[in-house]
């Protein structure tokens, strides 16, 4: 049974490659997809820079007003990465290494040239965390209280998040149904915002496209609630068609 | 000529289709590049949901701390684009129609069926604000003081921010070269910081990756000092090199 209460999480990106727009972020929409199974809504993202301070502010603030705080990037061995020595920090407690996460990195590298100093690093967690599994690579992800911290690579990301699945709390997992429609979005949008207030708990989304000379725009419809979903969806399919428009189903 | 002053930006993306996952984002690393070459330092990103309170909040915290403040998305013309609403409500000044924007719009739906109120909501600017000037598209974007409102979809923002190039107050750009190795960074992570503490101005980030069944990792250089980069570009050839591994001229 899973209850009305709806949780939040925010995601914090790490990394000065992201700011720099040398890479593209995956994690985003890859965090949010996972949160959206767990029945966990993603509220808020930030993206900050490899410095301790704007790491501990964003951490403190999005910690204290969510039920979880998922960050990515900086875990790795080397200079930049200094998650967990600022997340540490933002908790008011030391780097440790971990027993467990030293005994996975010494089977890991046994193979691969033994365990640096420069390895050992991937061992340090905030005094009191856990770690989250992570089959394929050494580095383990961390959990402190609330905030779980995972690696920046987003495959590695993607095990970490499959070593969470069906371990956090979470409500009604959010439901979406898109139509899709060859239309200006401006045409519609006062018939839009109209069904969106008839049909309290669901919310429309309009998200306009050029597509082969043409414009169109796909409406996203969500909601916990799988009935009022349907019912809305089909209202709007029905207004669409009052007004000479062919809703497609699933989008375009 | 450019002074030594580093000149930040901040950017908000706003809505609910980046934090549902239903949409990967495509404009921090479009603006973060663009900001490059103007000399503006991407310093920080929130993505937000289409709430005014959480736009509002972010909108002042953001803009106070940063030279510059972009937001995209929320411009359209349908229910969920509060954008111009809550940017106005952040600087305390009510919303009016432009009588420039309204103009672009009667333009551009001449043949398209004419200016409906809906598509007027794309011609309301917070008071005081100027146009920014997108040749595609009937929708202008906006500036209000050191903030500048942005389309959502990529490539309307592109525009906008074409029409942007070079009108910004910058400073010196941010300079980058890239060494890749077929090394896993574990054995190389003392090098790098020490690398870096020799080369004042410069910061060296360390970005593993895995292909072709082996590990390897980018090392990008980044400063504003064009000698300052290549001499620790060249020192850190050189320390590879001395460890025994061979680096690739831009990058792997």
């Amino acid at each position: 049974m899973t209850s009305d209460r709806i949780w939040t999480a925010a995601l914090l990106v790490i990394g000065d490659e992201i700011l720099s727009g040398r890479t593209q972020d995956k994690n985003i929409a890859q965090v949010a997809q996972w949160l959206n199974g767990e029945g966990i809504r993603l509220g808020e993202v930030r993206v900050v820079a490899d410095r301790e301070e704007a790491i501990v502010e964003a951490v403190n603030t999005l910690r204290a007003r969510n039920d979880y705080l998922f960050t990515t990037g900086g875990i790795g061995p080397t200079h930049d990465d200094i998650t967990v020595d600022a997340i540490a920090a933002a908790h008011g407690v030391s780097v440790v290494v971990h027993p467990a996460a030293r005994a996975v990195l010494e089977k890991h590298y046994e193979t691969r040239g033994g365990l640096t100093d420069a390895r050992l690093r991937m061992a340090r967690v905030p005094d009191g965390a856990t770690l989250i599994e992570n089959a394929m690579s050494g580095a383990p992800g961390i959990r402190l209280g609330n905030v779980f911290i995972l690696a920046g690579v987003p495959h590695i990301a993607a095990l970490m998040l499959q070593g969470l699945t069906g371990k956090l709390e979470g409500g009604h997992p959010m439901l979406s149904r898109t139509l899709g429609c060859w239309v200006p979005e401006s045409e519609i949008a006062d018939m839009l915002g109209a069904t969106e207030r008839a049909h309290a708990g669901c919310q429309i989304g309009s998200y306009p496209f050029f597509r082969e000379g043409r414009v169109g725009a796909n409406f996203v419809v969500r909601s916990t609630d799988a009935a009022g979903l349907d019912a809305c969806v089909e209202d709007l399919a029905g207004r669409l068609a009052a007004l000479g428009h062919t809703a497609v189903a699933d989008g375009i």
